[in-house]
């Protein structure tokens, strides 16, 4: 089997490498495709090298079949076409104790703190598994984990059909945050500078705003009738992101902080206050999310075909880096991790 | 009768008046007492003058006695005792149409955007009328109107019996939320850096933490057996007094933003985002609050005796603003209107 090794300093090797039998408890994934986000590339960065050990195995977003099953794995076969939900939690922090494993103090990702998806064959705690239909084609798959981000992003706004959604930052994520608030019956707009990004989100029937063109808050004034939108996201880790995703709110509008903000940022406290507005942070997913990102990609409720831009052979991974670092063009890059 | 004004740049008048009867559908309370406030002496130092029409009549915590009925009131009678819940809005925009009226977008605050309590004798309309117990000590009354603000930062936390909270800041606000969240069943503790105030936290039964001294996170995460508090307010209106309010909370902790931060302030994003919080904007209160804050002060559940400093004539009224801008020393300074 081929793994694709990040080895520091912004370089991955793909080397041959002898697959090892899954332990007690453990399933080996024969990898489908494993798809590449920001947190990758802020790890090939040098972010986050207190967390991954190198050389590392990146990839948490994920789709295959199982290869083998180790000692006392029961209910899954041979063959069964499975994502993987990259979490493993403690269980006896304050937030396990609470049920909020997914925001455990001591959180591991798989693929960050943990060997990930990029190589050919992969052992993964059966636990982790999450079963998909037959018939979901296993590129599409791939964009189960991202979805299951949106669709916890969404289940934290609660939003409810007819309400307005202002979402600021158009990548991936922002994307499926669209498709999931549409599918609950809301109305999102996309927030976002690119063109390339802007394109792909009205392809997939998302309305955008440009915000070098457009005044976001005064548009979402007009569009809501003067009272502003009851939701938005902030999912562009940019200080005048955040700046307008509480511009645009309603009295009583609920803000959910998506993306990650490594620094302090100022946030508008007098406007949070004069119009009681919420603000929630929204950290992965739980299982309930992952099973219904399960449901809106088999559906095609989410339309996964038209946001993977590109898949890469796993023997050149690296381009599927240079291609999501270069920006635009691409939306979704996957990496083919069975490709010779 | 008296009345204080603002005469702009700093200066308070005291002048004598005649006393105007009031118009249909008001009634002419004979004002008791007034409290002052931090707004107060930030009007008194050049803010929100975009609003403050000038002379101005200040004042906005207040007690008094009915003295004379406009034409068309009805269900009060000369001699009630009451305090004024000091809003008024507009009926007409979405956060009125959506119930929240008491973050009315053109939201107009009594004492404020329009003459206030600090008259021998002061007309209001009838509907903000809340009604006193006959029992009920009018200086003790006078702290009716931050008791509300109190219930309903408490009610926006939704704080449940046997949850530590955790208060930036000990002025008058943050111990009325002290003894609200006492009163719920919680467990307060009030972070304050002034030795006057921790003192009177102390005497009325409030725990504190000097921030100076103690590391206040280490405090908490201790205080809580390593989880961190469910429960925040930030009252201080300080950077700093922000970054504590995030820095102590537990997974999927409620910080309630009560203090004024005119200017944007740096928000530890990456702990809301870790830890999935949320930060709630919390703004005056809502007649319910109003009502339930009378109970209170009543029932001796919040102490006002003990958090009534001073009280001084409105004949020397600028002294009740010296008194509360000298900073130590002083908790609630009333103004008693009827002195002459
Ligand atoms: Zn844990
Ligand atoms: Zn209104």
């Amino acid at each position: 089997m081929r793994a694709a090794l990040f080895t520091g300093q912004q370089s991955l090797v793909v080397e041959e490498r002898e697959a090892v039998p899954p332990a007690a408890g453990e399933v080996q994934v024969e990898v489908a495709y494993a798809g590449i986000c920001g947190t990758d590339l802020h790890i090939l960065h040098g972010a986050m090298a207190d967390r991954v050990r190198l050389p590392a195995v990146l990839g948490h977003e994920s789709s295959g079949r199982i290869a083998a099953l180790g000692e006392g794995v029961e209910g899954w076969r041979e063959g069964d076409l499975v994502a993987v939900l990259p979490l493993r939690w403690c269980g006896e922090c304050a937030a396990c104790l609470a049920g909020h494993t997914h925001v455990c103090q001591r959180l591991k990702v798989i693929g960050v703190d943990l060997p990930g998806a990029m190589q050919g064959r992969w052992n993964v705690p059966a636990d982790t598994l999450v079963a998909l239909p037959r018939e979901l084609p296993l590129d599409h798959a791939a964009l189960v984990e991202p979805t299951a981000v949106a669709v916890h992003d969404v289940r934290t706004a609660a939003v409810q059909p007819g309400e307005k959604a202002v979402i600021v930052g158009g990548g991936p994520i922002g994307l499926l945050i669209g498709c999931v608030v549409r599918a609950e019956g809301g109305e999102p707009v996309v927030v976002e500078l690119d063109a390339h990004r802007r394109a792909v989100a009205e392809r997939i029937g998302l309305p955008t705003i440009d915000p070098a063109e457009v005044d976001v808050a005064a548009y979402v004034e007009d569009w809501t009738g003067g009272g502003g939108a009851p939701v938005s996201f902030e999912v562009s880790g940019a200080e005048a992101g955040m700046r307008t995703a509480t511009d645009v709110l309603a009295v009583r509008g609920r803000c959910v902080v998506v993306a990650i903000h490594t620094e302090p940022k100022p946030v508008d406290l007098n406007r949070i206050f004069l119009r009681e507005l919420r603000l929630f942070g929204a950290r992965v997913y739980e299982r309930q999310d992952f099973e219904h990102a399960v449901d809106l990609v088999a559906a095609g409720t989410v339309p996964a075909g038209e946001l993977i831009s590109r898949i890469v052979p796993i023997t050149n991974a690296g381009e599927a880096f240079d291609l999501l670092q270069s920006g635009g063009g691409v939306v979704k890059v996957l990496v083919d991790c069975q490709a010779e």
